[in-house]
């Protein structure tokens, strides 16, 4: 039985990456059937939508999507519906990929890289669970009208709703806890239930929740504190988990906290296990086409894909041991690149993981 | 004529702190006329609500306000409106004290205290703008009920609603362009106008505003983009202005970038230049009682309140520039101490102001 995966370049160093990753899976002698659509801001040039149905279809129709990464300043003056990250947010919805695993790793060679400390960040394992598909993200009504109360009546607003339902939240806070089994043991749940009815709500689920997994350790954290907390001392972290927004902030604060962002694959899964990898990094139109990209964070994501989607944790332990040992050798692309290791371009560290196989 | 302050020590360590700025204000020879009220905690525990009407009637007859601090987690129990956190909630919407200035600061004897590489935060000097009564935080409709759409249709939901109108985006990014007037003249606004449909509208209205300020850079940048900016190259930012989610957020984590929390002052303005002066760190009850809390931050924001509500600029120099000589001078409180430098307790730190004063 063949696995099925739509590749998904997208935009500026997208195709690059993906590339790279797409040439260690055809190593691994697996029965993978591989099929490319296009995606963002390239879609829009060739079909006028960022996600057009043939690419919908083919995602919905495969095991799991590879993606690279959407969007370009170009498209900055085009209709919202129309812009390249409505893609990333059509995918999620339609798959329903409610759960998104940004692990926040910091490489022992590469702790020198971070903006903090070295003690501060060596050894840096966090798993951030952001939920993806609920919250302030999709949640209805969203608008602009004319205020009829607040600070200013009879004034032009803008509006939106956040929302968290019991099942949605509950889903997530057990995906949570199943992964701190796995891990140490320990979950923080990050809310600002002082504040937001939805987060007071998403606190008291998480600790009805929590009753069921009475070996892991819950603390509940405010939003405002888990940012200062990942500043101050992101070691005590082990499973961060919370809502779409504050997931967006923290999972983004967290990734550059090990300098090395470039290194760092996300997953988005849904109920049925089917999933989307890409790196937690952008598109980085400005370095696009230059084939200076680091496509270590997406040949990562390819592993988590395995891992998670596909059942085949060998697989993505041989692509793990792989990069771990190219950057063992001293390889380096130029955004974790420092005195005395080799600098390489995207394609020579796609060689160089190839030969680590 | 003098000039009335309302002074609200608050919970934990606020009555310590507040003490000593009291102290340094006494020193002044200005007419102030300064008078106490219990808020948070102490004032739940004496009239049975975080905010009685005395405390907020004694702020709205005031000139400004001297706030230490709320909080203890032997309240957490007690249901939202009863918590000390309502109150300084309470007094942001009676008042309207719509602008939020949080600097963030590094000293130059405290740079090493930084979690940050020292030449990452050398010198930095952020001011943070955040709206502080719009947004999610006051949004109505707001609670419980039963979903009809979204995921689970039928279950049980909480939700909220965040919301701008645009003449309270336009008085923010007044104040924001003004500051950076007297600054570097570079304005960051942060938004989410890729996913909200709020901050697509703060963009605009942002947008708009800066046709009156030619002279002043303007940038926009995504809330998560921002988060890692922050950590990245905090220097890069002058005057960094949002939303009142988003500003929860990033202020703090600005601020623990300094590696000196206890440093920080804030003050909370009004249209009519009534303010709210504060230090950025929290009631730290595991701390309060044993005089070492750092006072520093206390009698920085006695000095913005001179210098925002009082009028008076040269007596906000006079303390800000007490507090240096005091740093120069080698005193330290716990918080901020190092190896070869003096370590005191609160009160030690207010005589040495005095004494440098
Ligand atoms: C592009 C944008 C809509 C998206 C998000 O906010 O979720 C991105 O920031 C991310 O984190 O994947
Ligand atoms: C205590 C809490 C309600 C408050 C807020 O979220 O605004 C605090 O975090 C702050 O930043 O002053």
């Amino acid at each position: 039985m063949s696995m099925k995966i739509a590749v998904m370049p997208g935009d500026g160093i997208g195709t690059e990456i993906v590339a790279e990753a797409v040439r260690v899976l055809n190593l691994l002698e697996l029965p993978l059937e591989m099929e490319t659509a296009l995606v963002g801001g390239a879609a829009y040039e060739a079909h006028g939508h960022p996600l057009p149905e043939s690419t919908l279809k083919l995602a919905q129709e495969s095991d799991a999507i590879l993606f690279g990464a959407v969007g370009d300043w170009k498209y900055d003056k085009l209709d919202r519906p129309l812009r390249p990250e409505q893609a990333i947010l059509g995918l999620r919805k339609a798959l329903g990929l409610f759960a998104n695993f940004r692990p926040a790793l910091c490489y022992e060679q590469l702790t020198h890289a971070s903006s903090l400390k070295p003690e501060l960040v060596a050894g840096l394992d966090i798993l951030i669970i952001r939920e993806l598909t609920g919250d302030i993200y999709f949640g209805q009504p969203r608008g602009r009208r004319i205020a009829t109360d607040g600070h200013f009546p009879g004034a032009e607003e803008a509006f939106d709703t956040m929302r968290y339902s019991k099942p949605e939240i509950e889903r997530i806070a057990h995906v949570a806890f199943q992964a701190a089994r796995k891990r140490n043991k320990k979950v923080t749940s990050v809310d600002k239930a002082n504040v937001l009815e939805t987060f007071q709500f998403w606190k008291d689920v998480v600790t009805e929740v929590h009753k069921e997994y009475p070996d892991v350790e819950l603390e509940h954290m405010y939003v405002d504190n888990a940012a200062m907390q990942l500043v101050k001392a992101p070691k005590k972290f082990d499973v961060l988990f919370t809502g779409n927004m504050f997931g967006d902030i923290l999972s983004d604060e967290a990734a550059m906290l090990t300098g090395s962002i470039g290194m760092l694959p996300s997953a988005s899964l849904n109920a049925k296990g089917q999933g989307l990898y890409e790196p937690s990094h952008g598109s980085a139109p400005d370095i696009a086409g230059k084939g200076i990209a680091n496509p270590l964070a997406t040949i990562l994501s390819a592993a988590m894909m395995l891992r998670f989607s596909l059942q085949q944790p060998e697989a993505a332990d041989r692509i793990e041991s792989a990069v771990r040992a190219v950057l063992a050798a001293g390889y380096r692309t130029a955004d974790i690149w420092s005195e005395g290791t080799q600098k390489v371009s995207t394609r020579e560290m796609g060689d160089a993981v190839v030969a680590a196989i």
